[in-house]
């Protein structure tokens, strides 16, 4: 039987073969049997629990649908291009096995809310997979933190060394993001986990079906108000593909530093031959490829929203078949994100930390100076502004005598700002700078500590 | 005074002319000054609440700030390219107006948490109007849908009529996709409005600020958790942009039916002058510009969304001048959006239904057959599958012969499928067509008329 | 044999599994064995050449790699995700085969450079492939025209009936287009056939090769001039993604043409049983679905534009992992590329063209006003703005009196301008109107016959 | 008089507000000026040589446009947004100054192919600069390139040390990518450079007018075939948007490495202060500012490019409003283009080269491990695989050793092969590693030098 043959007699001739190619849809959709076969049981225990088909025709469906369930799970379905989709491919094996009543399964639906209600099921997975990702990416990121609340590194801005920081503060930054984008995920799956089984094709049915028994089935928290959005609606994907783009954005960042601090110039850590390759002809090297895959793959999650809200674009109501390319913009952001999570997750890990390489750069490049002027503000009582440019001369002094601040002598401060007393000393050094940053959310490493409490008392 | 004197006296050379021209953003960031004014004076308030600067120089700030904002009201402040950013223009004219104690204003603060700190309340007040916009734009819809919730209309899928729908019950499918983007809105608004300010240059400070007085004297939530983050973070920018992107993504949808429905072919609506153009040569010509504009500037909203994503990624932390790049991008979006949703909201309203135009094109192209295939399985027992087949070869025998399935003889109907009965005639035409389609979120007037009710209890 | 172990003997560890996972590359690189074997082909021979390996050893390395090649043509190479890509894959099969001699293949050059080679190799196939099916896209278009050069259409500008155009004019639009899409491949395929093999690792080598022995064998136009521009670039395959993105933009205007067209409002042209599908639930249905297809391709080609410049964006040379990303993004667009081009084609061909429904369109909507206004201009000497104002209150009061140009009595055209003449019948109808546009370029027939003749001997 | 006046008297009621103001363009299509009148003068002297319009009339506008041309060249025009556009705000203009003669300016011609003839012209312009702009760039890269063509610097892959180059080499990389730039622009000048004038509103005209006269008296290369294609284009714009996105992709690869470069963790490069800025707290700072936006600018363009795929995306021919939405886009990638072209052009000049960290960096890392792979292969005849075998074996001596390859005691390596003689040290110094590779488009100085000349002849 062939699609063809489904939609009914009025079709005289076949599809092109380019047609069928481009038509076809079953090549990917077929991720998505579990739930299309678990939308089609509690489709057809409502039918039957509404009276609208016989108890015994929904008992040998969903019999059916089981087997084919385990069928596929054990890869001894044969999937059909002749039959275009995953709900065609099933429903053809369903008339196989039970006959007539397999006919029956499609009364008071459309391929249009079928696809739709089984690719928010899919969507949804999606979702709880990866905000579980995202917490074991904070909870490894937490446990280093931890054991670096005290660790001090150079903190960048515009990749100059600007002040000291430590460690633990560093990777606690990716803990707050990767919180953000599981509430991002979390109004995904909000927006996502509507049911829009019943809307038939678009206009709703005259079968007297009972909707929201089949939401509640699914674990749907309710039924889609409005038919017609029920079948044209692709702002869930929309809005999970945007979350995918940003939560990406974020690994990019630390997969770009992690790239940074592997490399011989920083040497701030070393990934694990479990997380490096090396090279067919030089072979010293250690190249961070996951990280870079990992930075990679955020453009190409980007490209795939791109692609969705393109096709969604000026689409009139109600279903039309651009919504088909849907599915391999998600899937394909699926797999990447997924992917450059536990990459990530793994990295964060494995990656030794070289304390005195960090410590090393963190005193390079007069990174106190903030807490020079901080001091002549505070002691002395100088408005900002002057502090600041009083800072700068002294800067310019230590870096014409080749030293750090800390090695410049008091008298040749003194040339610039009389009023500076030996007790400058006790602001200048990278240990004191860093504890004194006390202000909530500073870097101070009783802060520090702090929030790794706060953190782990959130994620339990 | 230049911001070069500003940043200190360690800079021997001014920039470079083109140094100058990449480099400021004043002629963009002005749009900030309110906010930037606000922030300055609740962190003058608060510094000296916690006794960092004098209370005297705190209220000679705050008066300062006020009659610069007076001045930027009235166009009356001029803005120097030389002094960079918004920031730098205006504590430079505080300097003017009150002498060094405006040097004391950005103690324990950096550009860096400053910048991050307005640009929030921008986007914040930038979410507040959206929203306002959405639900105007929900209320012109459910006025028009209440005045046609009976209008039937024909139900496209892949532009094709497919059964007949009520134009009630289309228009509120785009109150519901209005609410998701408000509920959109409403998560990026959480993700904004937590606040930076106090996160200095990247590390927290040593002074004993509170930032918790600040956050709330400016309405946010709270103070953010992580200075790092605070000066590094844009997603909340990040996902403003994806909420405008799939809003406009709305609003295209529905500028496209308003172009197809006010062509020549369709004659679904006419459109006003106030909303139409004229041609410069075709004197009969009218243009529904303001909804292709809308179509339009959906494409230039996502390009913005696709900037600030590839401005992101790979950003190691924390601040980097690249983010400055981030305003233009959500300022552009801004505008677009709002000017998308007023004109979206004014043609709702403008729009005159040519209710005669739409019953035909409902009546055409055999939008009952599912009706028919549907009474087959209800009456007469048959699997829909084979239902769909009978009404196939109906349909065939109907457009062989020209007519609609209404004037089509019940006795050629029995040569295809015998049982069928003269009561067929029940569910053929339009009115019942659209009545019968009872299930919850279905276009029956019934149904849609209590969606109405919902949605204006739910707007009050 | 595992890649680890071609990379040599440093590695103590095996690499994580997920590493593994995100590294491998050869479940999609593979699409490149037949270049990779030919470049492999080319290098060895000219390493033989050059003195720098054994003759006998190049001899049995192309015999080698003969036998792979016809392994993997017909479905017998065993391909294995530990050997992680093409290259290695190919390399450790030809070890099986040939023993040592396999390990000389590798001399004097790298996996960077040869990636680069065989995804150049690829990229130029794809190009030309494109290239002959703009072409077939072209013919089928003006056999089409040639039929339709006299059939006339409403020429839309907003949607709205502007003028009368011809069918044929109007296809023969896209063959210009299609003109300069073959034009932008020209260019990119000149960007691509420089060959980069022989910059090894990033900086050349020490071995005599000979680089345009190689280049020429492959059918590149010479090598490129130098070594890390060779590994690092990767703006042949921005340049046709650009080209695939512009032309399927292209593809996605005529596509959203044939969906108005065959929808119940237009009813220009209907497409046949092989380009269409049916409705699982309304057996009425004639889905467009190819063209919808079409038009969502463009959508993600473009989606795979934007990857590609965000994976590439800000990469310090040379060879970086991220570029690993190239090769998804170009062989999902070339594969939806291909397809678009094909479905378009057919469809040309395929829709069987409505003339009655076209030319009554075409009449309507006083499309004819602007023969009016110009019959004004050029008989009644008025300045064109005014013969605008004239015209606009002529079809004021056809509007009036619901009839068009054609039956408005001249009496009342002289209400409004006193000097229109009986004359004024010879311009305004549908015939006389196109056959008027007689600028080159212009719709009259004689000019689109001509511009058929011009593309006949042009593709010839 | 406002444009709906020039609309003519059709329409009864004037614009919605909001409909001005998401309608009107005068705001940024001011650009245009100059080539707008540029065209209506060869426009005006061409009807006038056919006879369209009287010679008199042709002076007057002539002259008219001219004493415009020079008010808005000094700002002295009043722009008016009721006139919607720069089209019409400069015939509403002409016509106070000439009056009704000015009324027969737009004959035979229409705003769909008067815009589409000014934007290409735009677009050629800017095209020029661009060309003129990148050669700059390579002038500047040669001139630093012959400085540095013997400066040893490492060859990175995945920010690893590879193997040693000249910077010179490196710099040379960037004239290669800058001239397939080029290559691009003059692609995309070619495809612009035709002419729609005389397609009028879109199917030509009835006038006899004289198309190639005034597409050459334009600079075009001739009149467009096809007046539907001469006003529904943009391929033209996109093409140039592509080749914008590219060549910001280069540059940002560029500014990736001067920010690295800049860090205090390579030290390679020192801007002066005419490229660095300072920092407002922190007074050590020298930020790469510059380079940093050159960096974002790259997402910015690629969203314009976005913007106009999704813009052009699936609009029926012919005109349509959305195409209004291309000028922006093109503006700002424009701007944002010659920003970052100029900015990089300086820095590169700018840019003081750090040769003792470069040569130490290069010396790093094991660097010439590649040469001694090679020795082994040339000198001992082993094959290359069991000659990287052997390397590796023999860096992993020297990391236990903390000692690099030089260092190593010939007696150690010799422990891994015994064939290894003291000639090794020959090959394992960085100088002699990079004057060894002499491939062609290798890094040895000479070559370099070679390449030098090259460039230095070719942009004579």
């Amino acid at each position: 039987m062939t699609t063809n043959e489904m939609w009914g007699g009025r079709f005289a001739q076949g599809p092109a073969d380019i047609m069928k190619e481009i038509n076809a849809s079953i090549d990917f959709d077929r991720r998505l049997y579990a739930q299309d076969i678990a939308a089609s049981k509690a489709h057809a225990r409502m039918l039957a629990h509404r009276g609208i088909i016989a108890q015994s025709d929904a008992d040998a469906i969903g019999h059916g649908l089981d087997q084919i369930r385990t069928e596929i799970d054990h890869g001894k379905f044969v999937f059909s291009r002749d039959l275009e989709d995953i709900h065609m491919n099933i429903e053809a094996r369903l008339t196989d096995l039970i006959g007539e009543a397999a006919g029956r399964l499609h009364t008071a639906r459309s391929r249009n809310d079928q696809v739709a209600t089984d690719f928010r099921l899919w969507v949804r997975d999606s979702i709880d997979r990866m905000s579980q990702g995202l917490r074991a990416f904070q909870v490894n990121l937490i446990a280093k933190a931890a054991a670096h609340a005290g660790t001090v590194m150079p903190g960048f801005t515009h990749l100059q060394s600007a002040q000291p920081v430590t460690l633990g503060h560093h990777l606690l930054a990716y803990v707050e993001m990767a919180a953000r984008d599981r509430a991002r995920f979390a109004s995904a799956r909000a927006c996502t986990n509507e049911c829009p089984l019943g809307a038939a094709a678009l206009a709703g049915t005259s079968f007297p079906i009972d909707r929201e028994q089949t939401a509640l089935e699914l674990g749907f928290s309710g039924a889609m108000r409005n038919s017609l959005d029920g079948v044209s609606a692709r702002d869930f994907a929309l809005e999970y593909l945007s979350a995918c783009s940003i939560m990406t954005t974020h690994l990019s960042r630390l997969a770009e530093e992690i790239v940074l601090w592997s490399s011989p110039q920083f040497r701030f850590i070393r990934l694990s031959d479990a997380f490096s390759t090396g090279s067919s002809i030089m072979p010293q090297k250690r190249n961070p490829d996951a990280a870079e895959l990992v930075r990679a793959k955020c453009a190409r999650v980007t490209g795939s929203l791109v692609t969705l809200l393109g096709v969604m674009k000026a689409l009139p109501l109600s279903y039309a078949k651009d919504m088909q390319e849907d599915k391999e913009a998600v899937f394909d952001a699926a797999d990447s994100c997924e992917l450059a999570l536990a990459a990530m997750t793994g990295m964060v890990d494995d990656m030794q930390i070289n304390e005195p390489a960090m410590r090393h750069a963190a005193g390079d490049a007069f990174s106190t100076a903030t807490d020079l002027a901080d001091w002549i503000v505070r002691v002395l009582k100088k408005p900002f502004r002057e502090a600041h440019h009083i800072t700068g001369r002294i800067v310019a002094l230590a870096e014409a005598r080749k030293c750090g601040l800390l090695d410049l002598p008091l008298s040749e401060m003194q040339t610039v700002e009389p009023g500076i007393t030996a007790d400058i000393q006790s602001v200048l050094g990278l240990d004191a700078s860093v504890a004194s940053r006390l202000s909530f959310g500073g870097t101070a490493p009783t802060r520090v500590r702090e929030q790794i409490g706060y953190w782990q008392e959130r994620l339990k």
